[in-house]
């Protein structure tokens, strides 16, 4: 692998690149993004250098598509006439059945296996880039069979992927949307319908709230210009998580009236589970 | 002011006794605890000495109930046989309906203005007490009437939380178990719910999430100990705000198939209000 093109290089695209970097990557790293982010990742020496869609995608090895899921949908029409046989493109986008679906439908010329590195914060942008948001964190790859993970050029990727220090696990796309749904989708919504419900009532006015409050409106802080694709394009899974999560309030609201034993299971469960997720490696 | 008496001194009372001792406060801090709890906060100087709680109630100007809210309600039922005339009885109880008004049926002899300041952490206990943990908090005072507050014991009591760093609010004990309903109750439920949802389905076993999970279940670590009283002092209000959180949600769920600009409306909203709690002093 001699290039990396970097499409996208925001926190996830200028965060692979650092990774890459420090972990021993010589070749080249091109950058495809706006003129102020370009400008932006050479100053802070993310890539290497920049060109256009076309021009990157005819130089490299590896294809990174780190934008937003309908920038990737749109450029996954373009790149095919463009890459080299023997290229390898993934993309980091955080739903995966529309993105490997289209794929399928418009990348003949070179193989395309879709990516999701579950790692992120709330800052965006390529001066958030860090060389270790990987680590440790699970690297979601979702070939359609699994025989897609034994070519050199993906036996390659996985390499680096651990090189970085994340771990790979792979998942069926339609699999990887259902986990997501109730893992990152939820929490996500679970913040945000928080946020819009107390934004229209006088209670929050009165400053009256301790740290919890904002605790669980960090997540709120997040874009719809990265969250409208998303839900977008895992609609009917997150319906089902957010039915599943309503169904679940309204037991606690019902135990609250009639059965403080089952209140108090629910907070055993949900405390056990809490620190479960947090002892895990 | 030259004796206080903490009643239970955890989190909260060890922190208000840490606040008063760094603030100048140069009289008798004397603990009420279980038998471990003292031995601590008197190796790590929380407190000067420890007394039985009717001793302590014999000699205190202040008593400072930080008990769990049933132990409160437990033993102001007690305290007016004890309690010197000059005397003024206050507490830091999450909820202050039930508590005012037990309160107003048991305590004569002195007076009693209920009390909440909005601080805390994840931690408890007197090892986690903190000098400054109600620096630029809120520290809600709930009389019954707005008179009460014009004692020279109750004047004495906002001095100290004015040195304390704390702003003192004044609300009525049924407006502030509304506004805590929808700024403190509903984030912890919400957060105990999702755990409790997530807790009995396979998606998080896959180890497939981010951040995202870990922030959102933050709050579902706190114990039913402590929030088992907090909602049954506060069951209607809650059950409302549950509601009213399930509608949204389920309005979410609906923009998600039909309405995209309207999903994008409510984060916005959200956006919004998540900023603008940050912002606020």
């Amino acid at each position: 692998m001699n290039t990396v093109a970097i499409f996208g290089v925001g926190l996830i695209g200028g965060s692979f690149a650092l990774a890459l970097r420090k972990a021993g990557f010589g070749g080249r790293i091109v950058g495809v993004s706006s003129e102020e982010t370009v400008r932006r990742a050479l100053a802070l020496g993310v890539i290497d250098e920049t060109l256009g869609p076309e021009e990157a995608a005819r130089s490299a090895d590896l294809l990174y598509l780190a934008q937003p899921i309908s920038r990737i949908l749109d450029i996954l029409r373009e790149l095919d006439a463009w890459v080299r046989p023997d290229a390898l493109i993934t993309d980091a986008g955080s739903t995966k059945s529309a993105i490997v679906q289209r794929a399928s439908e418009t990348i003949s010329r070179c193989q395309f296996v879709g990516g999701h590195p579950m790692a992120g914060r709330e800052q965006r942008g390529v001066d958030a880039a860090d060389p270790v948001l990987f680590r440790g964190r699970p690297y979601v790859l979702t070939p359609r069979s699994p025989s897609e993970l034994d070519t050199p050029q993906v036996r390659g990727l996985m390499n680096w992927i651990e090189r970085i220090g994340a771990i790979p696990i792979r998942l069926d796309p339609q699999e990887h949307d259902r986990i997501v749904a109730y893992t990152s989708h939820l929490p996500q919504l679970a913040s945000t319908a928080l946020g819009a419900l107390l934004a229209g009532r006088s209670e929050p006015r009165s400053r009256v709230f301790g740290p919890a409050l904002i605790d669980s409106t960090r997540l709120a802080l997040s874009s719809f210009e990265i969250w409208g694709d998303i839900v977008a394009t895992n609609r009917d899974q997150i319906r089902a998580a957010l039915e599943r999560y309503c169904d679940t309030i309204q037991m606690f609201a019902q135990a609250l009236e009639q059965d403080p034993e089952a209140l108090r299971a629910y907070f055993r469960r949900a405390e056990e589970f809490a620190s479960q997720l947090r002892e895990t490696p």
